[in-house]
C-alpha cells in the first residue's frame, strides 16, 4: 500500500466542528481538505479554503466534489447511504457505505453487534404501538422507544414505565420504525476509539469513562476508572468489531459496565471520530483527529498511549461565556469551535486537563 | 481589558508556515484568521477561508483587508514599516511599526540592544568599502559583512577574513547599507520565545539550544544544554527587552553563549514566532502560537511549563520525502507545510519529539 502523499485533497461530507477538527489535523500533515455541507456550518468551513455548499442529493456537485478530492470520510452518521455509496464509485471513500448502514438503523446495529457474540441491551423492533407493547414482554419495564434512524443527544426518544404509557411514547416519536431497547443495569458508561487503517492494522485508545448531563456528554475521563480486566475487554471488544466490518478509520464504540455478567455491553457504535475521544488531542501523541486522517489517507497508524490522566469537559450553550476564565486557568487546553451562537445545549467548545498518571482523578 | 472574543478575525500579514500554524492556533480558540500576502503562497491560505492576494502597497486592497480585521499581526518581519503604520491608523497592530523597524534594521537592532545595557558582537555600519575596512579595525577578523535588511538564512552575508577579501566582499553584497559583525566565540546558540499581553504581562518559554546546518537551523533541543544560572539570564535578557519595546506579542531573541564574559551576546531580535520555537506546540500546554494569538487579542498568556525535554528538527527540502517513515515513529510529532515542491534549502515541514525531563539528550 502506498498511501496518499501530502498535497493530497481530502473530501469531509459534514461541517460541524468534528470536519473542523479533522481538517485542523489534516493540515499538520501537509493536507488539504475540501469541506462539503448543506447548511452554513462555520466550524469546518473556517479552517480550509475548499468549501462547497450544497444538498447532499446534488449530483453536479457531488460529481465535482468527487473529482476535486482524493479519498473522502465524513464527520456524523446521517449522510444519505446513497450519497456515500454514489461517490464510492468515483473516490475511495471510508468508511464504507455498509458500515453507515449498519450504524444509521439501531436494529441492524444491534443485529450485528450481537452476531458477533457481543452483548447489547435486550431489544426488539416495533411499526406500530401493539408490536411495541410485545416488544416491551421481551425488554420489560422501564424501557426506552426509540426511533430506528436519524437520533441524537436524547432526541428521538421516549421512555416507557409502564403499559399505559406505550401508545403515547410511540406517537410522540411520529415513525413506525420503532427499537424498544430494555433498561441495562449499568455503573458507567464507557467508550472506546479505535482505529483501523487501510492495510488491516488496528490500534485502540485507552478506554474513556463518559457522564452525560441532560442526554449531552458532559464529561469524558480517560483512562475510564475500571479494571485493568474491563478495559482490555473494552479495547478487544472494539477491535473485533472493526475487522469485522473491514472498517477503515476510527470508530467509537460506546459500552456500558454493568456490575453482573455481561460486564460490558455495547450501546452505540458511531463511524467517526467522537466527542468523547477529545482529551487525545492532547494526551496522546496522535489524537483521534489525526488517526482518522492517517486511516483513511493509507498512512501508519500513530502512537495511542496516553501522557497523563484527561479530563475533557464539554462547553455547552453559555459555558463558552465563560472563556476568559477558562483561559486563565494553567491547566486548561481550551478549543472554541467557532459557533457565534451559544444556543441552550449547543456543543460550543471543550476544555481538556491532564493529570499525572498515578492520581486519583475525584469528579 | 476586555479582549477579544472568539469569532473576532485576527489579519496576519504573510502567507508562509508561521502564518499557517498562527492560524491553526488561533482557530483552536475559535478566531478566525485573515491572511494578506502578495505572492500565492500555500501554507497559510489552505487553513482559513479569508485570504487577500495583494501588495503591501496596495491601499484599497489594505483599507478592505483592514475593514474586515479586529487586530493585525505579522508573520515575518520583512513587511514594509509604512504598510505596518498605516494600517496601524485604522486598527490596532501587534507588534507595533516601532519594533519593525528597529528589528527590520542590524544597525538599530544591535544599538537599541546595547543601549539596555546587553551584549551584542562587536559592530560597526558601512557605506562603502573603505568604511568597511575601518569598521573592521573595530571588529577584527574574521568578521561578516551582512546587508543591513532583508537577509536571513544566511542569505546576504559574506565573511571576511583579511583586508584583501573586504572589497570582493563588500562589493558581492550589492548595497552600501552594510553592518560589520565581529565574530563572537560562543560554544551554543540559544533563543528565548519571550511573550507580552496587551496588559504588560509577560511571559517566556524555556530557551531552546539551536543547532544551524548551511546557515538554517537544523534542530532546537529545549532547555538548552546549559547551566541554570545561564537559563535564567537569557530569559531575564529577553523579558528586559519586551518591557523596554513596550511589545505585545511573541518575541524571539537569538543569543550566543560564550565560555568568557560576557556569557551571553543577543545575536537578534525577532518581532514575532519563530522556527526555534516550534517544538513548544507538543512540549507546552501553550504553543507559541497560541501564546502570540492570545497576547494581541488581550487575553490572559498561558502556560509554558515544558511537558518534557524536546527535540525539535527540521525537514529542509528534500527531508519531508521520508515522511512515511517518520509516520511509523511513534515518538515523531510530524508538521508538513503544505507546501507541494520540496525546493532545496525549503522549510518542508518539521519534526519534534519529547523526552523524559531527567534524560540526558545526546544529539
Amino acid at each position: 500500500m502506498t498511501g496518499l502523499s501530502p498535497g493530497a485533497t481530502i473530501g469531509i461530507l459534514g461541517g460541524g466542528q468534528l470536519g473542523r477538527m479533522l481538517a485542523m489535523a489534516a493540515a499538520q500533515l501537509g493536507f488539504r481538505s475540501h469541506i462539503y455541507c448543506p447548511d452554513h456550518k462555520f466550524p469546518a468551513d473556517q479552517v480550509t479554503d475548499l468549501v462547497t455548499r450544497a444538498a447532499y442529493e446534488d449530483k453536479d456537485s457531488l460529481e465535482a466534489f468527487a473529482a476535486s478530492v482524493d479519498v473522502i470520510t465524513y464527520e456524523f452518521e446521517n449522510i444519505p447511504v446513497e450519497t456515500v455509496g454514489w461517490l464510492a464509485g468515483k473516490v475511495p471513500v471510508f468508511p464504507d457505505a455498509r458500515v453507515l448502514e449498519v450504524s444509521q438503523d439501531r436494529l441492524q446495529e444491534k443485529g450485528f453487534i450481537n452476531a458477533l457474540g457481543i452483548a447489547t441491551a435486550p431489544y426488539a423492533g416495533a411499526g406500530t404501538a401493539e408490536e411495541a407493547l410485545s416488544a416491551l414482554e421481551k425488554t420489560g419495564y422501564p424501557a426506552v422507544l426509540k426511533t430506528r434512524r436519524f437520533g441524537y443527544d436524547g432526541k428521538g426518544q421516549a421512555i416507557v414505565r409502564s403499559e399505559g404509557e406505550v401508545k403515547a411514547a410511540f406517537d410522540s416519536l411520529g415513525s413506525d420504525k420503532i427499537i424498544v431497547e430494555g433498561f441495562v443495569n449499568f455503573d458507567m458508561e464507557i467508550s472506546v476509539l479505535v482505529a483501523r487503517g487501510r492495510d488491516g492494522e488496528v490500534k485502540s485508545f485507552l478506554p474513556a469513562e463518559n457522564i452525560h448531563t441532560n442526554h449531552i456528554l458532559d464529561v469524558s475521563i480517560c483512562p475510564a476508572r475500571i479494571g485493568q480486566n474491563l478495559l482490555d475487554e473494552a479495547v478487544a471488544l472494539a477491535e473485533k468489531i472493526v475487522a469485522e466490518l473491514n472498517y477503515v478509520g476510527v470508530l467509537a464504540v460506546e459500552l456500558f459496565v454493568s456490575p453482573e455478567e455481561p460486564r460490558l455491553r455495547v450501546n452505540e457504535i458511531a463511524p467517526r471520530v467522537h466527542n468523547s475521544g477529545h482529551w487525545s488531542i492532547e494526551a496522546c501523541p496522535t489524537s483521534q483527529f489525526e488517526q482518522h486522517i492517517r486511516a483513511i489517507c493509507g498512512l501508519p497508524l500513530g502512537d495511542t498511549r496516553l501522557y497523563g490522566q484527561a479530563v475533557m469537559k464539554n462547553l455547552i450553550g453559555d459555558d463558552i461565556l465563560d472563556m476568559k476564565h477558562l483561559l486563565a486557568d494553567p491547566d486548561a487546553n481550551v478549543h472554541h469551535y467557532g459557533k457565534l451562537e451559544a444556543r441552550p445545549g449547543r456543543k460550543m467548545g471543550h476544555v481538556t486537563r491532564l493529570y499525572p498518571l498515578d492520581v486519583k482523578i475525584d469528579i
